[in-house]
């Protein structure tokens, strides 16, 4: 069966459905082609459902600080764990089924087909026994856990990732987390938490993809008081009876199970894109222009976890949107792509917003730094643990970018990551209003320290405008 | 003994130490006086002790979600108040000597004078037996809680203030709290979660100063499913026994004690200023102009709470600055004033940015609004109670307040009103980045909801700038 349409979008994950926003906007002659579940990554096995095993997690840790102010009886508190994931899993279902029922569910028949495409040529695409000819194709379909290929077959269900994780109606009591990144980090905390044995382990030295020394040290410091975190030597995993010994370096620990988080991979195999004569990265995503989201000048785009960088939610979105957009023009519209933004959501929140310490001239860079230790409101909060390191141009004061962990980290990465967006300085955030007692002020002791390290000119009081600059 | 000093300030509070921050940098010829306690307001009976109590009370108070997901033994969690006061007051001892270390206790002998100022005339004020001649006089010297008389007289330390609640070893069994502005409210819903049985009353029908009647509305709504509000009849107590009757409209009560919020007053009685000829306000208030903070053209200046504006510590810090940079320099210099906010620390908090409801021209105004209770973020958080309005200008977009009940209202408060700061608009803000899953995503729906409203010509993709205007 042939068929011909404007635009076709390979995947209807986030990337896919806001690329079909845009496209639906000028034509309805589209499909939207779909291998595998429905539902999105981020509120199947993403973003939603890890962020409750947080929430859950955080409520139960809680217990620690209370004997502190006379709250007595945590020792009989306890935590069901299978009715814990069962409410992960309810709440998750909430989730997809808002996607769904705004998006797929009420989508004409025509304009959508279930299974996986394959290119035959630049514009053609094969979906089971149908042939669609496109004028325009977006490539938007995801990402997957990678489980190298040798740990799949020998353990088998042994070894979990996010896309199993969620499913499990029991806990093991032992987990070994491998890869410390946002997933591992999240999950091997919240894990802990709830009452796993859990030990964490990753090559690198540094935790939540971390480039800011200082802000590494301290996150790790931090963490592992709370479960063991082994650094700096690449897991080793042996069946032993019916367990696994995880080894890294001279540490070994026997557990039941692995949580693998070792990063996502782009869906790209069975499209079939070798067969086209497409300029590929390396790591062997086709070329593509982030503004225009266009793969070289083919009538092919790409968005979301597929383009193999910024995987998270919102940067998937401007992506789909971008191609949608672009698919359903004439000219080639080039758009600005946001201030950086990464939350790790463990606890305290790690966050690196604008500019990373990797990417910095050191020599014209301001850096101050202050630890939560000494935050007023972090002290109330019994939650004063970690650091704040704020980068600014030395010469004009320009905000550059924020690598913290504490408190609140992912509201002050809003509060910053904003700031940076319109360019602002050191001078001009500290004459906006902070309230008092807030997380808030921790920047502000920041920007205050700054203040000598950069070489504007001062204001007559730094902290308010004469009332002539008033507009 | 008579002194001459170029400047002289009267009070120790945030305001007073805020100027003489300003102060010191062109001189060390002034006084500080102070009569009574020293320490700040906010920190010895405000902000600092008040946030610790909120606190405790809302660790507390979490364990009504906790079996939700299957975290059980809460009704085994038991909190002993005599306890939690103590470690109200040891956090805010240390809050205090923070204060004192950073500002009295290093301050040479000679600055500083205990005692209560009275002017004897526009440039001369005595202290017990000393008269300072000043070139310029600072009045910083606070408020305190309102109490009518007959009731502070007939019913003496049944009667509660801010000033005396944290000073209490053992809280009664039942407290009513007369007066629901932020203290009312702060406190009335933190005594409640710790155990107290408290029956809040206000003589109006809006609580934390809303005045959106929308908010308010599901303001009380929220707040009494807690714990009882009267409202819209003034409270009458009478005594019964070693209790008080606390009767307002048809409804009576019998408590222990009571907690009165009913505002606080400018400490300006002692200060003598009848004898000079000053312009007073409707509030008795000596006439300021609140960018100079200059009384008239007297070489007199206000700040703080006793200028009856703004009673606030970061206002405080404001005034404290302009009045002191303005007493040590020739010229008289206007500064602006930061963008009103107000935060009251209940959960959900209670949020007022920029312009509030009834300083808005409805015609030319647009109103985006949505309830907590599908926000995503906020169901995970279990907190999806409150509401978000967010005002903007039709023609232009901009944003011109924001007034909430919700989750991480103060935080939602410092992104909108450093938005605010800036003159941002609906199109400005929605080209921002949002992370996933969020609080501030509940922000973003709004604007997304106000983008329909505005006559603003719109962008190609919403959320997104063309590259072009990257600079």
């Amino acid at each position: 069966m042939d068929r011909k349409v404007k635009v076709a979008i390979v995947g209807a994950g986030s990337a896919g459905l806001y690329a079909m926003s845009e496209v639906r906007k000028q034509t309805q002659d589209f499909v939207l082609i779909n291998g595998g579940e429905l539902g999105t990554t981020c509120a199947r096995v993403g973003c939603m459902p890890s962020k409750v095993a947080i929430q859950v997690s955080e409520d139960f840790h809680r217990r620690h600080v209370f004997s502190r102010y006379g709250l007595e009886g945590k020792e009989t508190l306890s935590l069901d764990t299978t009715e814990a994931m069962e409410y992960v899993r309810d709440l998750r279902d909430n989730f997809v089924d808002r996607v769904l029922s705004n998006s797929t569910d009420q989508l004409p028949k025509e304009n959508f087909i279930e299974g996986y495409a394959e290119f035959l040529d630049i514009n053609v695409l094969k979906v089971g026994q149908q042939t669609i000819h496109a004028d325009k194709i977006i490539l938007a379909t995801g990402s997957r856990p990678y489980v190298p290929t040798e740990w799949q077959q020998q353990f088998g269900d042994k070894i979990l990732t996010t896309d199993e994780l969620f499913e499990q109606e029991s806990l093991p009591p032992s987990i070994a987390v491998i890869g410390l990144g946002v997933i591992g980090l999240e999950m091997g905390q919240a894990l802990h938490r709830i009452g796993i044995n859990v030990t964490g382990i990753d090559q690198c030295q540094n935790i939540a993809n971390l480039v800011d020394p200082n802000v590494n040290q301290v996150a790790v410091d931090t963490l592992q008081k709370e479960f063991p975190l082994w650094l700096g030597h690449p897991a080793v995993i042996t069946p032993i009876d019916d367990m696994l010994k995880v080894s890294s370096g001279d540490k070994d620990v026997t557990v039941d199970k692995v949580l693998l988080s070792m990063g996502r991979i782009p869906n790209l195999e069975t499209l079939g894109i070798d067969k086209l004569s497409i300029k590929r990265n390396a790591k062997g995503i086709p070329d593509y222009n982030p503004n225009t989201m266009q793969i070289g000048d083919l009538p092919i785009f790409i968005a979301g976890d597929v383009s193999g960088d910024r995987p998270i939610l919102h940067e998937a979105g401007d992506e789909g949107r971008i191609a949608g957009y672009n698919a359903v023009h004439q000219a080639i519209t080039a758009f600005q792509r946001k201030t950086p933004m990464n939350i790790t959501f463990c606890d305290p929140n790690i966050v690196s917003v604008g500019k990373l310490y990797s990417e910095l001239d050191l020599d014209t860079t301001a850096i101050g730094e202050i630890k939560f230790s000494i935050v007023g409101r972090a002290m109330i909060m019994a939650k004063n643990r970690g650091l704040i390191r704020v980068y600014a141009c030395k010469e004009n004061g320009k905000i550059l970018g924020m690598t913290m962990i504490g408190p609140k980290g992912e509201n002050l990465a809003h509060l910053v990551a904003w700031v940076i967006e319109q360019k602002l300085t050191v001078i001009d955030l500290l004459q906006m209003p902070f309230y008092h007692p807030v997380i808030e002020e921790a920047l502000q002791a920041v920007l205050y320290q700054l203040v000598s390290k950069i070489d504007s000119p001062l204001p007559a009081v730094l902290s308010l405008k004469p009332l002539a600059n008033h507009i």
